[in-house]
């Protein structure tokens, strides 16, 4: 980063700057950079195979959206602390373990967001606690269901396919 | 949206707002939402099979991040006139076809972009052109080289990642 940097915000889910970056041949430009602290999403999958999807009311895309459930990164937190919590606040369950499936930047153009994307198993009923500004359905469906509807183009949302994907390729390894 | 959105910024990339919404239980809640015009992206495949990707520097990463060739739509435009333009100047290909293979919403959490994901065939050569701020190498692999890279972790990037398993759906059914 060079000196020329300037924060225009400072929120509570992003920040955005005016920064000024060298590139490796040494030409200097300006690039706007939304600065995030990361998030987490987690595919549930439960007993007998079912996978856990949620649909969510998200005013960016303008309504609600099919995702698994994910959180923003706290305060520095591991990823395994932040799923903990929006498993029990958005599904209403505990789980026994968490995996790792792989992680994402997701708009590398604009920002510094990266997503850590796990499966959660071992799961047991817990009671749910959305936060205020949450909109949330628990839709347990048969994974074969979920990639279906992902190749009918019903699951715009990036993680949520990725997270899909990388479960299968694991799984068929 | 509600009568309570400010606009923070307005960039050429993003532009930041708070904005008011009403969520489908009629209550209400205000969000930090970045705006963007949306992308394309396109993985791109030789006449022996190979696929090419990029590895081009990246401010908001902080470093190089291996990717396929994107851009950004500028008014209005569909994704295919986007990505012949970007084919050219990061590449320096032309493509014969483009083919739809999906969509993502990169960060619905906070952000509306939407990325749309093709395959390009049918290429040949044309002068390169980088733009100012952009440092770019080309590197064509075997697609099963890419797919291996994807498992090792070493392409975090969200939409590359998305378009290399959506092309193996693809070609596996």
């Amino acid at each position: 980063m060079g000196d020329g940097n300037k924060v225009i915000f400072s929120g509570r889910i992003v920040s955005l700057l005016i920064e000024e970056h060298e590139l490796p041949d040494g030409r200097r430009a300006s690039f706007e950079i939304v600065r995030h602290s990361g998030g987490a999403a987690v595919l549930p999958v439960m007993e007998d195979g079912r996978v856990i999807l949620i649909r969510q009311f998200r005013p960016a895309a303008g309504g609600m959206v099919w995702e698994i459930p994910a959180g923003r990164l706290e305060g520095g937190e591991p990823p395994e602390t932040c799923l903990h919590r929006e498993l029990r606040e958005e599904v209403g369950v505990r789980a026994a373990s968490l995996e790792r499936l792989g992680e994402m930047l997701t708009a590398v153009g604009f920002c510094d967001e990266v997503v850590h994307l796990f499966v959660a198993r071992g799961l047991t009923e817990v009671p749910r606690a959305l936060e205020p500004d949450e909109y949330i359905d628990v839709v347990p469906m048969a994974f074969d269901e979920a990639m279906a509807m992902l190749r009918r183009g019903e699951i715009p949302d990036g993680k949520t396919q990725l997270a899909l994907f990388l479960y299968q390729q694991r799984n068929v390894r």
